[in-house]
This record gives C-alpha cells, structure tokens and sequence, in this order.
C-alpha cells in the first residue's frame, strides 16, 4: 500500500478548485517563516507525499515541478496542515538553502515602507547567477 | 493624500489574478503562526490600508468582508509583504482571539498524522456558539 492510498481519508476531504488545484503555503518549521506560496495539482501533492520533497503544478508551464529539481535547494516535508475549509495546504518544510529564485532564504523578502515603497528586509543567501548558471 | 494614494508605486508593482484578486496569507506577526489564507481584490485591499485591519474579498459571496466584522476578532496589520513575482501578500497582523470560524486561534488547526488522518493539534480559543449566537 502507498502512502498515498494510506492517506485516502485526508486526502478526499480537499476541496480543490474547478480547475484541480490547491494553494500551499510553505512554511519554515524551524524559524516560522513563511516562504513561499504555489500550487498544488492531486498529482504534486502525490508525488510530496510520495518523496517527501515538495512537487508544484506551474499553470504557465501547465506541468509538475519539484521545487530544488535545479537549483538543489528542495523541501523536506516535515508536517503538512490542511485548513478548516480543506481548500488551503500548509506545508512545514527543512528548507535547503533558499525557497526563491531571487537568491532568498523567502519569497517574502519585501515589505512595504511608511512611504509606500517596497523595501528589501532580507540578505541573499545564494547567487542566481551561480546557481542558474548556464540555464 | 491618502496612504492608498501614497502606495500608488508598490500597487502598481502587483499581478492580479484575471479574476482581479491575490492571495493573502494571514500570519501572528508574534508567533509565526500562519492564521488563514483569503483572497483581496483592489478594494478589499485598499480597505486594509485605509483601515489598519484586513479585509477580503469573497469570491463566494462576491462581496468584501471585514475579518472579525461580526466576532469582534480583528487583525491589526503590522506589515505587508509582497513576493517576488508580485502575486501573493503576506499580511503580517496581531490577531484579537482567533482567525478561524472554529473556534481556533489558526485555520490550519489540523495536521495529517502518521496514518492518514487529520489531526487536531490547537487547542479552541474561543466557543463558536457563543461568538456566532444567532446568527
């Protein structure tokens, strides 16, 4: 039996949207950080479960990606949380190296100033330009 | 000139869905616990700035709501943050009892066990029947 098939029960009690999918927040379980949001087909979420390392539906690509697949910089799935309503994942990850392509531990590395500007209120924690190389 | 008028710059910065909505991930700026997830539409958001408390927009009811309107449990807005691509806020708010309709100070109260099944892992902070009576 896969772990999938053992998490039937959970699993039926989603409510995913017309088009198949899930918003999934990924958390920090260490640090409480939020870092990033994507979207989650049944099969990524499958293939989470399956792994153990996050998996996302692009709707611009139309197709699954595991997050890190290229970068190196995946997501050990620690605990995953559904919301009161079932149509919203929390997923509490070990973050290798950085969530955004940006070179950010976060995707959340701005936060809007008293002035209305988006201010930069994290440091880099790799280089795109070294960890995309060539691509 | 208002504080919308003044975050002209960081608004225009924003990729809203076709729909015309972003997600808005709900986190304890004290805690790091992530609240809830909800959408906002332009006014819903402008609303949020103008006001210092979250509002959303429900794409069921097709109206704006202020969260806590009706129980009295408000979120005070202490940052916005905004990810890298410009389509997903993250409000970072003191919460006033709790986020979620069930009585729990998170939406994401339950967690997917070792076995498939959903668990509570939150304690109620507040009773539903009391808060909600006769509505």
């Amino acid at each position: 039996m896969s772990q999938a098939d053992r998490c039937a029960t959970w699993l039926d009690a989603l409510r995913w949207t017309q088009n198949g999918l899930l918003p999934a927040i990924v958390q920090d379980v260490e640090t409480g950080e939020v870092l990033m949001m994507a979207w989650m087909d049944r099969p990524a979420l499958d293939k989470t479960i399956e792994t153990g390392q996050t998996h996302f539906y692009s709707r611009s690509r139309k197709a699954m990606w595991h997050k890190g697949g290229t970068s190196g910089h995946v997501q050990h799935v620690e605990e995953i949380r559904v919301d009161c309503d079932g149509d919203v994942l929390l997923i509490r990850v070990r973050q290798v190296g950085g969530a955004c392509h940006e070179g950010y531990r976060s995707c959340f590395f701005r936060k809007v100033d008293e002035k209305g500007a988006l201010e930069v209120v994290a440091a880099r924690v790799f280089r795109p330009d070294e960890v995309y190389r060539g691509m």
